[in-house]
């Protein structure tokens, strides 16, 4: 069953410290809780700017996209390494097959593009990873603060993280008011 | 004039450590000499594993392509932090042109990548920057230590470095070998 209140943040060390806090931080004060599905139980990870650091507090294997009312994919170098394990890659594209608001902000599209869901949406990332993206035909990348698709919500930068986490919490509460009618 | 005895290195902090001082050391060995072009005059530029640092000895502005015999560019984080900058991504299109070795290992193939230089192309990289390569037409990924074509020399990992040296090597013996005839 949706545990409506529950959001999965998929994590490796390396992260962009803000883009995990503040999302973080931001569903927390919503009402919401977020697991955060790393390689290794308990494992501390590191933001690469040494601000910031949290525990796994979930192992990927096993963890279910099913369980979750939203996915959260901060940026920095985690989403490089995590797409490099094909655990990752699978969760993220069975979690998109169900729907659901899925947030991934700077590098966070490399996860959505390494599991080959780019084509034919429309999103926004770090300006290096939208070079990569405007080069895959059928992609249509927008250079704007937050870029709404569907279930997919995306941002570009540190500088977009209030709006992208105003957004997803949006999204969670549209969510929520559905299934409740 | 070309210099048939200078390389130059692209680099910022948060490289593959190995991946720059493996080749690096190698073309010292040879006879060559190696400017390590950056953003900031004198900078002190370290590894990401934290085992390697190096000074910036020439900055990118004052450099020109054609007073290269090859290009050396290490991966780790430095790539994406450098093709960020649209002088090195110049640098690297314009260096290209002149048909030299220009040589890029693990995530150093992101540079040809935002400059525009894959299609047509073939090449290896690290896994998940073979990803990338394999969702733009045009272009041919393979998965091998040491990936030659035409003046590209391309490798996947660490692991791939003495063989990845030798090849950028042998190129520029090649190479003086031409001009000198």
């Amino acid at each position: 069953m949706i545990q409506d209140k529950k959001v999965a943040c998929l994590l490796a060390s390396g992260y962009e410290d803000s883009e995990f806090r503040i999302p973080y931080d931001r569903l927390l004060q919503a009402g919401y809780s977020v697991d955060v599905i790393g390689a290794e139980a308990g494992k501390k990870l590191e933001g690469y700017k040494g601000k910031d650091s949290i525990r796994v507090t979930h192992v990927i294997d096993e963890v279910r996209p099913e369980d979750y009312a939203a996915l959260l994919i901060p940026g920095g170098h985690s989403p490089d390494q995590l797409r490099a394990d094909e655990r990752f890659v699978k969760f993220v594209k069975d979690f998109d097959a169900l729907g659901r608001p899925l947030a991934a902000v700077c590098h966070g599209p490399q996860l959505l593009m390494a599991a080959h869901l780019v084509k034919g949406r429309t999103l926004t990332a770090w300006e290096t990873v939208r070079g990569d993206l405007e080069q895959i035909p059928g992609v249509h990348v927008k250079d704007e603060a937050v870029v709404r698709d569907g279930n997919w919500i995306t941002s570009r930068k540190p500088a977009d993280l209030a709006p992208f986490s105003e957004a997803l919490v949006q999204a969670l509460e549209a969510q929520h008011a559905e299934t409740r009618i």
